[in-house]
């Protein structure tokens, strides 16, 4: 099969298409033909040499979510059968033509949703929904602060928000993303100023703050996060394009009662993906099969141009997700 | 009825016994007797003019914790009566003769218990139990990291671990109090050189770091923490005495998804006072009643030494609880 293949740690240069032996299904596994993936800013790191891929998957192949079909089954498999359209999240590999999960870590695509659409859902999705809802516990009523709106994430947290009866305040870099997030529900978007939000944020919510933040930025916005998170807030760190050092005032923190949490899928084990594979299917397909959220595609490009793609993630020049058709 | 009342912000010098009116129990509150209460590092911040009483409690009379007799009834109280001998939690006003609190925030002191013992128990016990177990979920097998295990909290987090089957590491500033909380249950003690504890507490779990960690220190502590967390593990911040500001590495608390949790209990509302109570009378009561956990009193002062007991507790020089009898 073809897979875009790591050559060293490097630029998007070191991403090479190439033939590599096809992977076989073992027992609980399926084997399914990628129709579409999409690109990480993990996978950016990874390709730097920044990120290794967790132990048992793929050490040189990126690619953490995909949509396809199902072409082979391992021992065992009970509830898919071939030709089964499926997406889902892996921990490598997924640049590819074809890639190997355990069948109950995958989810049904909803009827009516294509591979490049559906391609564009599993970790923008899964992420917003276990950080915010699962581990944060947003309900109907709370305040969510999204940071970098115009993510992947960020356009799946305000869908996600709007459609259990939360409220959402985005940030974003420019006003053009914010005024695209209000078209997915954002209630309020707030431009950064020297990367100061808080104070806004306050104003917005009335001197209460943020119930829940979701900050996909990391390094200086988690300080400004504690000054606007409400008595109990919690605070959601899944990204750090700003950075790893964050000097917090401990005070807010323990007399808010705040809570700072960490979030990662990569890295997760077995069984912790099939219950991500489990909320795709329970929680966000629905969602998706009743149009209250949508996936956001910025671009669709071939398997071939994955340095192109993470070039343009690189940049931040986008909207939604970037997706690979192999 | 006598009380220490702080004058004005300042050092202990501006604690002084007064006579003052007595309060008058409203429906659903009784009012105690009170016969012992105890000192907290809160207490000296409130005193210093840097952590004001709550809204709705006394402003100017500390002390957060009490045992005594119930001596007045308001309306509708139903499950106490005059002379039940009761301990528990209140936002301020316990450095007094007689303080008024809601019933169902109140527990009945444990037979055989005395009154200057019960003083000692419910901040420590209720901060230890709520921080680890409610929210950390601290269970049996767990590794429980504790810093400054000669404080009150401290000698109760050790004996609760011991109680429900986790190990216990624990930090303090001597040799010493490390010594005597062996004899509470202390698996381990580490004396921090120079601030840094994390590669001590790594080489105590072969690598694995610790399940929960109940910090009273912050300030530089909280970054040590983080690195030697177990996958998902749970930081509580319940203290600054090492400062307010945290530089924390966030791609640790990313990729090991480790929470830190800060915690208080003074400024919660009544039905948070109230669930504090129930905590007391139904989890750490059965444990004070079967002799798993005891309170561990440095000394006994009475009321009108308060201002001795503040300089004993900022030396840091105690181990266990200052007790003051009115």
């Amino acid at each position: 099969m073809r897979a875009i293949v790591i050559r060293g740690p490097g630029g998007p240069e070191v991403l090479e298409l190439r033939d590599v032996p096809a992977p076989t299904p073992s027992r609980g596994e399926v084997r399914v033909r990628v129709r579409a993936t999409a690109i990480n800013r993990a996978d950016l790191l990874q390709r730097m040499g920044l990120y290794p891929a967790p132990p048992g998957d793929p050490p040189d192949i990126p690619g953490l979510e995909l949509a396809g079909e199902v072409d082979a089954l391992g021992g065992g498999v009970q509830d898919l059968a071939i030709g089964d359209r499926v997406f889902g999240l892996v921990g490598g590999g997924a640049y590819a033509e074809q890639v190997v999960v355990h069948e109950r870590a995958l989810a049904r695509i909803p009827h009516g949703m294509g591979f490049e659409q559906a391609a564009a859902v599993p970790e923008a999705a899964v992420t917003a929904y276990d950080a915010m809802v699962v581990q944060a516990g947003l309900s109907a009523g709370d305040t969510l602060l999204v940071h970098a709106v115009g993510s992947g994430v960020g356009t799946m947290a305000v869908q996600i928000a709007r459609a259990i009866g939360a409220t959402s305040i985005g940030t974003a870099r420019s006003a053009a993303k914010l005024e695209r997030a209000r078209a997915l529900g954002l209630a309020h978007g707030v431009l950064p100023e020297a990367g100061a939000f808080a104070d806004r944020v306050l104003a917005l919510t009335a001197g209460r703050g943020a119930d829940v933040i979701l900050d996909l930025v990391g390094g200086s916005y988690v300080a400004e996060d504690a000054r606007c998170a409400a008595v109990l807030g919690r605070i959601l760190v899944v990204g750090l394009v700003g950075g790893r050092a964050a000097n917090v005032d401990l005070s807010l923190v323990l007399r808010r009662r705040l809570r700072v949490l960490g979030t990662a899928l990569r890295g997760r084990p077995l069984e912790e993906k099939i219950a991500a594979g489990q909320l795709l299917a329970r929680r966000i397909a629905p969602l998706l099969a009743s149009g209250a959220v949508a996936p956001v595609v910025d671009r669709v490009l071939s398997l071939d141009q994955a340095a192109l793609g993470h070039e343009a993630l690189h940049a931040a020049d986008t909207f939604g997700k970037i997706v690979l058709v192999p």
